[in-house]
């Protein structure tokens, strides 16, 4: 087992003003290819402390991954660290890294300065992976640590070191022995992560023993569970595994929602771009987010045409054609209201399908039908209109992403019904 | 200068499948009474490890503060861990925490299990600060490293430690010297960082020694600037500071939108809310953003009526009234468009502000007239219809961002400008 460290460089860490992502987008990569994170370090941006701290992760890990203090500016001292690391104070100009340099500041319309031109240049003792997206190269130190151990520079900008990381991955696969893997994905939603775990567990312990599950929770997303074996012939797993994840299906249901890593938005938008179908939104808790997790998926305007937030009562009156004495009869966060809701956005934009919320948000706001935590989800399609209740006790903004989330999930189990199962 | 460790505890951190948000919570909070944050380490479920590696940071620190482990299922061994390094097997049952676990339990309609009493039991060496939001106490454990380090174990979902840091902040005040500490936020936006530092550099070589500044980026709120002082009496240093932020205000101008730490939305609600006046939305590009960003201010009810995300022409024409020759002749992403579809959510609605964007997020999608990266900001309002242009070259949740970033910005300066500054 190939053992690792992510090790990320910067004042800016430290003081709190920037979360690190980027540890976690290595952890990931790199565990697809077996390789155990054995620790994750921040370290300030001062010479001494980055030789000291790296070397100590050398010592104990096959590969060692940092991230940032590679910029331009004095602050930024990892790629001198790194020579006295690795025992020269030579440098060299790397060719392919500097044609980039210009590229970028030419497309930014600046010109190149002695400053920019110096990205390129890197220590003797280092190759070159070329950061597509930046002007700092990733730089890779081998034979460190006990003799076997490689270190990986890579920029601080999440943007420019997750283009990087497939290069990276591959270098580990072409110089050390990792395992064959294979993983697959299984999207659940509606379901949290200890009842999923209950559900499955005589099937989670008929797995093979090189069969290893992990449990991916995400409020936007809902349970991905990654099946993975790490050894032996593919074809022979990828056999075990498709029997497996056909077993899985039979015991969830319609909890999966997709058997690839996606979204339910994505999912939501293959059906409807596979059907020629259209889609509008009704929100009023949710004020937008429903929206604009649809529109985050490229090419989303092929089937969504557009959406109403009625946040005031005299919008969902006035706009979208709910009835006042259906509010005033029902509440504005009843079964009632949210499928006039659902049915007047569907009728106003003419599309075939439609989503709509209503609900309390919090901080406080709930009447004396429904608490706070409440979201109705009204759909309205071909065949009718339909709505569900949901109650979730957050805060504020999670309650707005679990309503989102709720709609989107219904949404989708309705479409499916209608125009896939049938 | 008091010196801190942050120590994340967590498999699900070392497998990437979490994003760790607490370090940099934590860190900002103890910043803030002047502790300097060493180093931040995320540690696996593992009782050697989590020992070996408390050592070593309680040796090289004043304060140590661990995030999870603390569940009651058998992965969760932080707090055996805790017990061994302070040289103790006993444990007691705190009687706050286990009126709290009964509550929350209660809430949740759930009988309360031995599993669960026990998370009200901590080592005999320890004190407790309550956890108001979950089960697990804070433990505090005085007197480790070379007999004057303490170390505090805080809970690992962000949710319970955000609630429970003030209490451990105010512990650490009463334990240990802390500097007399001014902190004061300028939020500004329409710079770069690195062209705001070019703009006020002079004003920042006059800051006294005893003023340090930060800037804080972040894409939807702008550069944040945070002046601190960190010793002396306060009331000189009050007035000190107050001088320097008035020069800053000269320099910046209307760069600077608040002199609180604030989102571009909070300020927007802000003078709503005090002026009496509604708002209303028309999107495109940034699907729903807007409207989300607004509808997260807890009580924007009182000002914002509702949006419209008219993603598909017709939607453009037919709700927002938008004249199908506009769209012909000048295009849809056009200061002529997005002036008539802020207009007409204006009309719509009823509401004295409308805030309107159209454009390009990319991937691909400009046409002849504007390139992929373009929005459109209308802003319609008692006095008239205005419009602003941007560019931006990120991907497309990035671009969304700034999109909608910038359109809260333009309405922001144009509400200043109409009833503030009257």
């Amino acid at each position: 087992m190939l053992k690792a460290s992510i090790c990320t460089i910067g004042d800016e860490l430290l003081i709190g003003q920037v979360i690190d992502t980027n540890s976690a987008s290595i952890s990931r990569a790199i565990g697809a290819i077996g390789a155990k994170v054995t620790a994750m370090v921040s370290i300030p941006d001062d010479g001494a402390r980055i030789i000291s701290d790296l070397k100590a992760q050398l010592a104990v890990n096959d590969i060692v991954i940092t991230t940032g203090g590679l910029g331009p500016t004095k602050d930024d001292i990892t790629k001198q660290a790194l020579a006295t690391l690795s025992g020269t104070d030579q440098y060299y100009m790397h060719d392919g890294q500097l044609e980039i340099v210009h590229a970028i500041l030419k497309s930014r319309g600046l010109d190149v300065l002695d400053i920019n031109r110096q990205q390129a240049m890197v220590p003797k003792t280092c190759e070159v992976i070329l950061n597509k997206r930046g002007t700092a190269p990733i730089m890779v130190f081998r034979g460190l640590g006990s003799g076997n151990s490689t270190l990986y520079a890579m920029p601080g900008v999440p943007f420019e070191t997750e283009a990087a990381l497939p290069d990276v991955v591959a270098d580990i696969v072409a110089h050390y022995p990792t395992d064959n893997i294979l993983h697959r994905n299984i999207m659940t939603y509606g379901m949290a992560e200890s009842a999923l775990a209950k559900k499955i567990s005589d099937w989670e312990d008929s797995l093979p023993e090189e069969v290893h599950l992990a449990y991916l929770p995400d409020p936007l997303k809902g349970v991905r569970l990654r099946l993975s074996i790490y050894s032996g012939s593919l074809d022979n797993e990828k056999q075990i595994i498709d029997n497996k994840i056909k077993e899985l299906s039979d015991i969830l249901g319609d909890t999966i929602y997709s058997y690839e890593d996606d979204t339910l938005e994505g999912a939501i938008g293959k059906i409807l771009k596979e059907k020629g179908l259209t889609l509008s939104v009704a929100e009023s808790c949710t004020g937008g987010e429903i929206a604009h997790l649809i529109t985050t998926v490229p090419g989303s305007s092929a089937y969504f045409l557009g959406s109403v937030t009625s946040y005031a009562v005299k919008i969902k009156e006035q706009v979208l054609g709910v009835p006042a004495e259906t509010i005033e009869k029902y509440g504005v966060v009843s079964s009632q209201t949210v499928e006039a809701m659902a049915d007047g956005v569907r009728k106003l934009t003419g599309s075939d399908y439609a989503v709509a919320t209503t609900g309390f948000a919090g901080p406080g706001g709930g009447d004396e039908r429904e608490p706070e935590g409440t979201v109705w989800v009204g759909i309205a399609t071909p065949k009718g209109v339909f709505s569900q209740r949901y109650n979730y006790r957050n805060d504020r903004r999670r309650n707005i992403q679990r309503f989102a989330a709720s709609a989107l999930f219904t949404l989708l189990k309705r479409l499916r019904s209608e125009v896939l199962y049938v």
